[in-house]
Formats: structure tokens, sequence, C-alpha cells
């Protein structure tokens, strides 16, 4: 049985084919900085936009046209599975990541919603064995049951908290079980909706403890994935506590948790929080916790989430281009975290959309590595930070300088001081050029 | 020899009062939360708004129409010493805070700038003295020089650096000669404006190397000011460092500083870093770091610091809500750094605008307490955290709990969760009903 | 039956009254400015947040604890009427709007549907008769079923189109069989995703056609509403038509349609515009469009409509100062398009939101009825523009100067000009002076 | 004498060259859809950016090393036509644009200022003949001067309002005098800081007498240039008349202007409005009035006008797409509204930036002209939109349907309608074939 019949595994053709489901840029072997495409890209296919996913929105139902809708309950679930792989397999992903909910119906009851799970995943094992397809990460959803509506670590509700950790114990036990590589918590409950009626401190103290409690339950149970936490500022929460990364770090920071945990950035994300793709990755990476990617891009004139497929050439370049700074993702990967537009509503655009966006990251790869190996922008930097190299500035990355010492050098070299161009038009220039080449 | 000789001392006339220079709602003598008002609200006048600006924008010259403008140079900055005076005491305001450069200007070289800076330091001790006004805060302007174009303390050049150091040196001087209350930091130019040519690492690090030298010859001069840093998310600057309360903290727990500095934070910043700005109180406060205030209000449809003088007054009894809860600001106080329109040119304005302000506050501090009194918000809480006072929410919070001994809970427990409403609606409600109060 | 047992009927307490469940502002036989309170503000229930919205959101199931969700199908649709008007009754509100989709389920066929809708307005007609509770409007919701995924009224697809026509011509006579006093387009559909797919040229104007047909049809049965369109910028789509209101005043203007339409303007998408809410207000009445209001509030920092119950005291005093010199709404009203939060889901919650939003607009009656009253903002304004009621002013306004007139005029007077403040803080600050006062 | 001695003129040398100062993409020569770039493209230097600006911002004094700054009054505004000149003839630039106070300075009075503006007008008209460079238009600055903090147009103070006629009248003789092809107005204070003191309706009317008397006076001299509006929603006015490209429709339409002007739409005028920029030029082209291009980018991160020089291609790509499907801009052109930023202080600078914009736009004309040759998009929405051409679709366009005809339509096809994927994720990829192709 299929479910994607019209659509052939996608191969590379190179930029000048003309076929749509063909790889322009994508060369999975291609050895780009030293070692092959796929490597660098450790692509994962997202099982609750590819698979789950309807096409609903605040104001619309679902379009999605999904062969897989005939089915209902357990055998929907089971037939996701089927066509999950037959995606995963035809796009040539080598990983792919899913919530708990995402695989199977929750029963009645807790043991139901368990055993739910278990089945599937017992599935998905065969399924990994056979096709040689990983799982990058699992979570738990802590988000969309009712029961959360006040939060999962940071409910009001000590009972809400009891099931959640219920189900991030099933979630560490299944990512054991199926060999993830990581481990997400992303906290779109865990925020606040009014000040006016919530204990931040006992709220972040109880995230803590969660937090702390499946550290000591990985270890218990020799599951070794990276932990990651997702930031987002907002939505669907009115103030999420993982505003971006730099908070995320305060608060691993705070509760002695650094060394346990690494980031999952996601494009998206970052610019609801203000900021450039790039530049969570690069505060991420000063940390060392510059962990695996959400990879998607948003609609900088929209105010919430779009998810839209990462196309553009620009942010895929300085993702891969702090990426490869980074020396890789090592466990992390580049999670498709898009989703098709609710009007690309064919099985067909899923692969329309996996291609663009893998396409894009290729190119952005490639175009980076290039960057880097003639090192235009290391050079001008290194240039530009010379003054640190010696004299004065060496006496202050050293440590040497007192404000004392510094005001008599300032006062013995008393003349106008010259500075020297940023040259950021022509830097951006140098993007195209590079963008364009080949 | 009087500047704004059509305006009398503002005194306080009560709610019916139709004296549009009349306090309406600030008396200082009043007691609220068992002290007089003045104790809890610390006012204190902008020097370079109020004195030094002179309402251009990027499009337009300046309009204020400001007496002592017919002086230039250090006669200027006498004149405006003596108008700053009139202007302070008039309003009853007991603190001034200023920039090295707000009250005089820069020689050719540093040391006659810091020739013109002891001038007026003497004189304006002089006037602290008979009029018993004293200095909130003061700290160094480096951002309006074209030296600090790539940054001070995170400039690409060692020599700006240096002079950066020079003038942090001097304000801490002078802040001691003038028994300030705090120094503040505000890196307006400490931050990038494209990552293509930005060494993000090193200028971060220069930054902590700036602050370690500021405390430690802070402590040699005997100079105990608390330092505070004032967290803003861009503008001038495309990204800056300081973005909001959370990155700050995450800075000083990086570099080991977090028990130097606290917070000043500011209401316009919190918006443009999109957070209300009680959240960035209720951070700072949770981290023991909510040092002082920066009172203003932005237009949250305009993407830029408009500096507004604060007449909302939900903010400002949110505001004085998250101060009350703190037990005070201690060596801090409410900073009016707020600029009267481009359009409110004449002096008048100047008393316009502070009244507004500080009536404003002092019905925010009045409703705050009021609230704080009858425990409307606390009651509330507590009730909605009850679960955690006892059962399995007691063994969260006491560390008892593990992921294993929830799940059992959580088992043992398997039927719907009740959740209670959060009645945000209705505590809207109650705001606007003690607001409307009395 | 009753739905709401627990809740009786909502009575004007005054200011003073603690308890939560009575107005403290809204009294409906009140006359202010010439006129009982419920004659101004006219409010409305809307059907499809009160009777039909669950609580979900993107990431979330719905929440809404609702007594009626126990039925299903048809019988829902009949629970629903019931609860509605014991809402309605309850709630003392004169008005109520409702979608053709809120109300009655769809069928398997559109005879079924037309037949279903029927059904429940019939019964809703006998609860109109009993209760004399009135329909403010009525609209067609062409944007949740997946067929308008590309648009309704500017979809690509004809047979969408000619489905479209014929809920609009349903709805029309639907609204004359209930007497609705206007009758609403909103465009949630209407508008593009990308430019790259998109004929924005023939999709305006089958939008033309569309509403000429309309205008056509209701002339035909005799159908006197007042035609209102409703401006949102975004979201659902990319980018709406109907962008605010310029925009739609523009499209009117072009199309020819300007007499047959006016205005129904929701505070929320005037913010999600840029504008504030009182801005489009004074828009639409200088064009003499101004119609009806969609009473709520957004969080200026998030994206998305949030659809917030209105409370902020501002917001309403101006918006009532704009709908009194408009001379009323005519027929229009003010119609809560406003959901309680999703946390907010106890059945009570809806009460406490109507009553927080309908003291709310009658506290903002009051202050900008004595606002009025004063002129305090008229005399500011008319003395402000003194100048063109005399000398070179008259002759502008009269149309007899030129550019040579005025030349002239400007070389004879050729000194600096001067300008009087704007006076903008003390005008905040009058603003909380009345807001504050009784 | 030069002002720009170490920068030879810049030629087109290929993609592959690694001249930092040379065009790769712009040969202004190349024929490109039927005629050469240079046609297409009409670029213009942008004399305020350009010349007068110094790289100040609202905390930071000007940065810009610009050897005419030796200079000042009269002999500065001589040295920057000097400069200008060597600046355009050097980056093979066919225009400019400039502002009255652009190029001449105030004096004391009118008449001292027209003296002024004379004496440069007539420099500037030799060097035009000398070189062959075109003025694309001019305008009149009526924003940086304090008389004009209310206002110009706009304003509340007649006096003002008859000096600001005073300003177009000689800006229309300078136009003629030069032989501008276009004279722009933008309304930078024309809008309001808060309604309360705002009487909109008469500032609008008062706005519209200006425009007729400028319609009159340029008749009257037989001045035939393209009047254009130039859009901006804000900044530095809270909210601006002109807020886009829909709202000055809206305008033109009401006071019967719409046959005199057409709009010049500036890039980031379009994203501060919340519109991408090909969506404010697809609404111009719709009703004829697409006149001339500000080309430019903003930050959308950042919530003011950065006016960056235009470096990117998807932007660039979709202007000329616009452009070329409006046949050309006609009178209009491309001027780069665009300014160094303000670390990019060196004279070099300008030309890295103009290099970058004008290499960008090239790009950008050849992937459009590409698209459009091969009708990728246009086939794609002809077939998306076929079933208005036939059958129902085609009594719809054609204005036969009426709500009962298409209501029985809808009753005789009453089953699934089935709709076709609108392909976006496909088409960004298609987008991205083509912008690395070739």
């Amino acid at each position: 049985m299929s479910y994607f019949s019209n659509v052939a595994a996608i191969r590379f053709e190179g930029p000048r084919s003309t076929n749509p489901l063909a790889f322009k840029h994508y060369n999975p072997d291609e050895v780009v900085a030293g070692k092959p495409m796929r490597d660098h890209l450790r692509f994962a296919v997202a099982y609750w936009h590819a698979l789950t996913g309807t096409g609903s929105d605040p104001f619309g139902a679902g379009t999605a046209e999904r062969d897989w809708d005939r089915f209902s309950g357990m055998d929907l679930a089971k037939a996701r599975v089927e066509a999950a792989f037959e995606l995963i397999v035809k796009l040539n992903v080598p990983y792919f990541c899913f919530h708990d909910r995402d695989i199977a119906p929750e029963g009645d009851t807790l043991r139901e919603t368990n055993r739910n799970l278990d089945t599937i995943v017992a599935m998905i094992k065969e399924h990994m064995k056979s096709t040689g397809v990983k799982l990058l990460w699992n979570t738990a959803n802590m988000f969309t049951n009712p029961r959360f509506v006040h939060g999962a670590g940071t409910t009001n509700n000590a009972d809400v908290y009891a099931y959640a950790a219920a189900q991030v114990k099933k979630g560490l036990e299944v990512g054991k079980e199926l060999g993830a590589e990581n481990y997400v918590f992303w906290g779109g409950r865990e925020g606040y909706e009014t000040l006016l009626n919530t204990n931040m401190q006992l709220e972040l103290d109880n995230l803590a403890r969660l937090y702390r409690m499946a550290i000591d339950y990985a270890k218990e149970i020799g599951f070794d994935a990276q932990f990651l936490i997702e930031p987002k500022p907002k939505e669907p929460t009115k103030h999420q506590y993982d505003f971006d990364a730099a908070t995320t770090i305060a608060f691993l920071q705070h509760y002695g948790l650094k060394d346990h945990f690494k980031l999952n950035l996601e494009a998206n994300h970052a610019t609801l929080a203000g900021h450039t793709f790039e530049h969570e990755l690069r505060v991420a990476r000063m940390h060392g916790l510059l962990g695996s990617l959400d990879a998607n891009q948003g609609d900088l004139l929209l105010g919430w989430d779009t998810d839209e497929f990462p196309t553009d050439l620009y942010a895929t370049t300085l993702t891969m281009y702090e990426v490869l700074q980074n020396g890789g993702l090592g466990r992390g990967g580049i999670n498709f975290d898009a989703k098709v537009r609710r009007g690309s509503f064919e099985p067909e655009d899923l692969f329309h959309a996996h291609i663009a966006g893998m396409d894009a990251y290729a190119k952005g790869l490639k175009t980076a590595a290039k960057l880097l190996e003639d090192r235009v922008l290391e050079d001008a930097v290194d240039r530009r930070y010379a003054s640190f190299k010696e004299g004065v500035g060496l006496d202050i990355v050293s440590g040497k300088a007192t404000l004392a010492s510094l005001e008599q050098y300032a006062l013995d070299h008393d003349k106008p001081i010259r500075n020297v161009s940023g040259r950021q038009e022509r830097l951006k220039a140098v993007l195209n050029d590079y963008l364009l080449s080949e």
C-alpha cells in the first residue's frame, strides 16, 4: 500500500534540472567542507506537521488531503506510520521527530494511552530497523490536552504536574527504546497569561524540579540522549518562560542545570523574539549550547508562528555558517518544523515543500562553506579586532589593564581616535556574490 | 535670575483642583503603606531630557524654547545647572540623574573635558548642598561621540576602549564626589549592526572586563554606590547585548558579576523587547536585582523609544505593585527618563509633563497599596496554587518526588483532572474597580 | 432548563458594590448626554464566541465547560439557542449577532444546510419575540469550511464563488426574517497568501461584483438593513483586502459602492493594522461611514487577534468620544466580538467578562460625555486652529488663496513664525482627571 | 579638485570579477526584455543621504568623513554640488533627486533662502548640462525646520501653511528650471501626534487645497512634471496621513485628485506599514498610479526607517517583476533613498553601497525578466483562475450572474467542490531556481 504513489523517490539531478520532484542542490554524497552533505545536514521530518497536521487554523477547518484520514483511532495511527516511512524514505531523509501524541491517540486512561503508545512504538521500531531511518528526538506533548490549560511543569495544579511527570517518564522510556539522539522540552504552556494570577517564582522552581527529575530518571534507565530545551517567546501563551536563548541560559545557570541541556533553536521562534536566527545560534554557540535546529522560517510581517518551509537562502547560508563554525551539530540535526501552507493541501505539496527546504539548506551549506574556505568574513573580523592583539589591547584582554592604567593610556594618546569603516554594505554585496557564484 | 518665572512651586491641591500646575495625587507627606509617598517614589529629574534635550528627531531640528540657549559652551552648561535646580526644586523632586556629557561640554582633549566636568560638578555640589536635592545616579555617555561608533566597552578598537575606561573612571569619581546613590551603565552602542563583521565573544568578554575594572576602582576609592545595568534591546544599535532583564542576568551569571549589579529597568525598553514593564520588574525582583526605574512609557504602535512621560494608570499601578512587593527600591528611585513631545516645546510643558507623571505614579502607588492591603490578588494567587502546599504537591516542592513516584500517583488517580478558571477577565475588572475607587 | 443556574440576572449596584456579578457602571436607565445608556451603547452578544467557541487555540483543544456540549448536531444547535437567550437576558443585553454556521450545523448538501438553518432561525425568532432581544446583525461564515481555502468572493474557483453567493443570498433572507438591523461582510479569506499565485485585480473585481449582487438582492426582497464591511489587515490570511478603514474606503470609492456600505470597526483589527481604534473611528466618521463596533481589545505585544473583552478605560473613553461626536451609531451597536481566555473556561466567566466589558464601556461613555459637556478638548482644538478663521487662514479654507498669494503673504511676513505648544502631556493628564473624577 | 580621488569610475566587470569597486550585474548597455538595462532602471542618487547626510542618529553625532565638511554655508553647498556630480558620474547613474534644503542652506529670511537656492540651482544646471545627468525629481523639505513642528500643509497655523505654499511654489519653479521629470510630496509632518488636539478633517481638507494650488501653479508656469505622493505610515509623526498606497488612493479619490498624481513608493515605508514592497507596487499598478520607486530596504526586526541600501535579491526581483508588468516606470525611476550605515563612514562606502544596490537591482531585473519570458508565474496564475473564463465563471465576470442564479447553480452542483493546491512552496523553490540560474 502506498500513500504517495504518484511520487517516486527523490533524486539529485543538479541545478539545471527542470524536474520539480528532484533535488537541485541537495546531493547527500557530495563532500562539502570535509564531509558528505548528509552528515552536515542530518535532516529530519517532523511527524506532527507532515503526518498529523490537518491545515486547520484559528478560523478554518483542516484542508489537507491525506489518504490515511479514511482511518480513525489506532488504525489511523498505524496508517500514519506507514505513510511516514514512505515519505521519509522517498525524501531520502535520515531522521524524524515526534511528540508522543502525534504518533498515538490518547485513551480514556493514562494506562490505555501508554498502551497505545507502546503499540505504535513497536511498529515504528520495526520500520526504523528495516529502513535505517533514525529518531533525531522525541518529546512529550504537554500543551494540547485541556488539562494543561494552566501549564504542565508550571501548572498551578499538582495533579496536572504529576500527570506531566508521568508523561515525561514515558517519553524518556520511548526515546531509549527507539534510540533517540536527543530528547526535547518545549514549553508551550509554560508561561503565563497574566501576572495578576501568577506565582512566577513557584512556577519556575517547579519547572527546574521537573528537569532535575528527568535528568535523574534518564540516568537511572541509561538513556544517554542529549536533553534540549526549545525557546519560544509567546504563542500559544502570552509570555513563555523560555523566551529566547539568553533567557533559557539564565534559567539553566540559575538552577545549576547548564551542564545537562543544550538548545533546540527554531528560526521562527527567533524572529518572534525579535532576533535573527543567526543571533540565537551565535548566543548558544558561545555558551557551548548549540544543540539542534528546528528549520523553518517566519513571515516577519505576521506576528505568529507561521512555520513556513525554509526557502530564504540568506537565512540558510547564515545558519550553516554558524553551524560550521560550531564544528557541526553533534547529536543534533535539522528538523523541518515546518508545515505546508493551508492552501498547499495536496500530498504532493509535502514533497515540494521538503525539497524546497532541503535544497535551500544544501545551497546554504555550500555557500557558507565557501565563505569559510575563503575566510572572507574571518579575515575581515580578524583585521577589525587586531588592536586587541598587541599593546594596550593585549593588556585589556589579558586582564592586566585597570581603569587607572587605561586612563593614563588615554591621556597619553589624547588626540582624535581613528576608527575604520565596518563596511556593512560591502559585506552584504559579498554575501550576494557568494550566493550567486558557481 | 529665573528660567521658569511663569511657574510657581508646584503644590498638592487634591483631585478636585482645576489648577493645571498643581499635584492632584502626589502628596509627598501622605502616608501610604506605612511611609510617606516621597519615600516610596523617590522621583528624579533626568538632566538630558529636561535640560539638554532640544526636541530634535531624525527628521527635524530642535524645537524646545529654552531661555538658557542664549548661552554656549561652559556658559550654557552653567545656565543649565541654574535652570535644573530651579526646575527640580519647583517640582519638589528629591533627586536628579545625569550623563557626564549632559552637564558639561567636551573639550578638545580629555584633560580639558575633565576640567569642564570638574567645574560643573563643583557648581552642582553647591546647589545640592543649598537645596537638599540629591543625585540618584550618574553615568557616562559612551554613545554620542563618533569615537563610539563601533561601541565603547565592546568596540573593536582598543584605543576607544581605553578612552571609555577613562570616562568610567572619571564617572565613578564624580559619583563619589556628589554622593550618588547608584552608578548606571547603559550600553547604547554595546551590540552589533551585523554579525557579518562582529566578534561577539570578544566583545562580551571585554564588556565584562570593563565591569570588573569598575568594581575594583569603586572599591579602591571607597565609592559604595549600587551599580546598575540598564537593559535595552535595540536602538540606536541593531542588537544590543543587554537586550532585557533575563539576558542581562544571563550575562552577569556567566561572568560571575551577579553580586555586584542590580538592574535599572525602563518601561519603554521593556516594551521594545516584547515584554510588559511589570514582567521585567518581576524577573529582576525574583533574582533580587530590582534596582531602580526609568519611568516613562512607549507607544506600542511605534517601534522606537518614544520616552513619553508615564500617564497610563494601569502601568503605574502594576509597576508600584511590583515595587511594593519588593519592599521598595532601596537605593534606587523613579527617574523620569521621559521627554516632552517635540510639539510640547514651551518651558511650561516641562512642568505639565512631570506633574502628569508624578500624579500617575502617586495614583498608581495608592491603588497598588490598596490592592495589597486587601490582598485581593495575593489571596487569589494563594488559593490558585494551594495544591502545592499538601500531598503530592508538597512532595514536589520539597524535592521528594521523582518521575516514578509521580507516575504512580498519576496512575492511582487516573480520572479527569479538574482545573479551576484563572478568572482573568474578573481580575481585570477588579483592577478597574480599584483604580476608580476613592 | 437552565444553563447558567448559578447566576442570577445581573443588576446595576453602583461603583461601591463588592458583588462580582453586578454592574458597577452600566445602568441602562441612567441618562447620559441626553438619552439612556442603553440607547447609547446598544450592546450585543457575539454568538460565535459566547455559544459556539470552545477555547481551542492553534496548540490546544477546547477547554470551555459548557453544559450544552452534551448534545450534538441539531440538538446541540437547539441547546445553544436556549443557552444564548438565557445568557443574553440575564446580562440585560438588547442585541446579538451571528454567522450562519454559528447557529446551525452544515448538512451533507447545501439544501440540508439551509433546512438546518431554517429550523434554528424559526426557533430564534420565537425567542426574540418572547424576550424582546433583537438581532444587531448577521453574516455568512465563508472562511471556516475548506472550500473557502482560496477565498470566497475572491476565490480562484467559480464553483466556490457560486457557493458563497448562495450563502450570502440565504444570509440576507435570514436577516430579513429576523429583522436584522445590519448585515456584515468580513473577509477572512478575501486576500492572498502570496502574490506569486494571485490575480489581485480579478479577485477585487469579483468581490465588488458580489457586493453589487447583494445590494440588488436585498433591494429585491425588501431587506433594508445597513450593509457593513469589517476591515482586518491579516489573519487568517497573510494579507486581507479590507486591510483597514482607509483601504476599504478606497475600494468602495473605486467601485462606486460607497453609498451602500458603512464600516463595522473592531478594536483589535485596528491595532493589528497599526492604528489606534479611535483613529479608525475618526477616519470612518469623516467619511460618514461609521456603522457599528466590534468591541474588544488586543494585546499589543502579541501579533494576533486576541479578541479580549474590552477593559481598558482609556480605549472605551476615546471610543465613545468618537461615537458621541458621530451622533451615535445609528442602526449600529457595540458587539462584544470578544472571547473569554482559554483559561477562563467556566460558564461563570462569560458573565464576568461581559460585565467587565459593559462596565468599561459605560464608564467610557460617562467620561466621554463629561469631556464633551465641558468642551475641554473641543475648546483646545478650536483655539489651536483659530488662525484658519480669519485673514490668510480664511483665504486658504475658502479657496481664495493661490501659491502666489500665499508666497506674497509669506514674503510680507518674513519673520520667525510663532507656534504654540500642542500640550500633549497636559491633555493626557486631563484625560486621567476626567477618568478618575466622580 | 576631487572628493573621491581614491575611486575611479565604476565599470561593469561581470559576476566573476573580484574587484569590489566594479559592477558585477549592472551592465547599462545590456539589453534585457527589449531594452538596455539603463532604460529599465533609471537609477538616481539621493542628494540628502549621499551629500547632506552625516550619519547622526537619535543617540549619536554624525560620523561621516566627508572632505567637503571643511566648508560651511554657501561654500559647503557649492562643494557638495561638486562632490555630487563627481559621485553620480563615477557611479554612472543617470539621475539625482533632492529636497530644496539639501542643496542650499536657509537664510535669515525667505528671500535670502530663495536667493541661496537660485545660486545653487544655477550651478547645478551647469553641471547637468556638462555631464548629461538629469533630475528625476525634486521636492520641498517641509519637515526639518521647527516651524513645521505641527505640520506644513496640515499645520494648525495659517502662517506656516502660507510659508509651506511659498516653498512649494519655489520648488515647482526649481523643478521647471532643471527639467525635473517628477515633483514629489512627502508629508513627514502631515499627520498627528495625538487625536486629542487634532482636527483631522480640516487638516486633510487643507492638504487637498495645497495640492490643488500646486496643480494650478504647475499648469500656469508650464511645468509638466508628474506629481508624486510618497506614502509613509509613521515616523517622524506618530500617524501620517499618507499611511500607505491604499490610504493615499482613498485620499486622492475623495478629493478628486486621482488624475493628477501617481505614487512614489518606498520599500522601507511599505514594511513599516505592514506590507511587502511588491504589495504596494501591485496596489498602485492596479490603479494606474505606479509612478516611481524609492529603493532601499528596512530591517523587519526594527521598527523605524533604517533606509538601508537594497541588497535583498528576492525583494529586487519581485520589485522589478511588478515594474516590468507595469510596462516600466514611465517618467519615474529608481532613487536610492538609502543611507550608508553610521559605521560605514568612509567616502568609499558610498560607492560600495550604491554598487551593492545597483547590482542587486540589475540581478533582480534579469531574474524578473526571465520569469516573465518563461511565463512561469503567469501560466500558473492563468491556470489557477481558468474557471472564470467559461460557464458560471464567465457569467460572474461578465455581470450576468445574480445571487439567485448562483444559488441555483450551487444547488444544481451540490457535491463537494474540488479545489487545487496553491503550490506556494513550489513557487518559492522556482523563485530560488531562477535567482540562482545563469
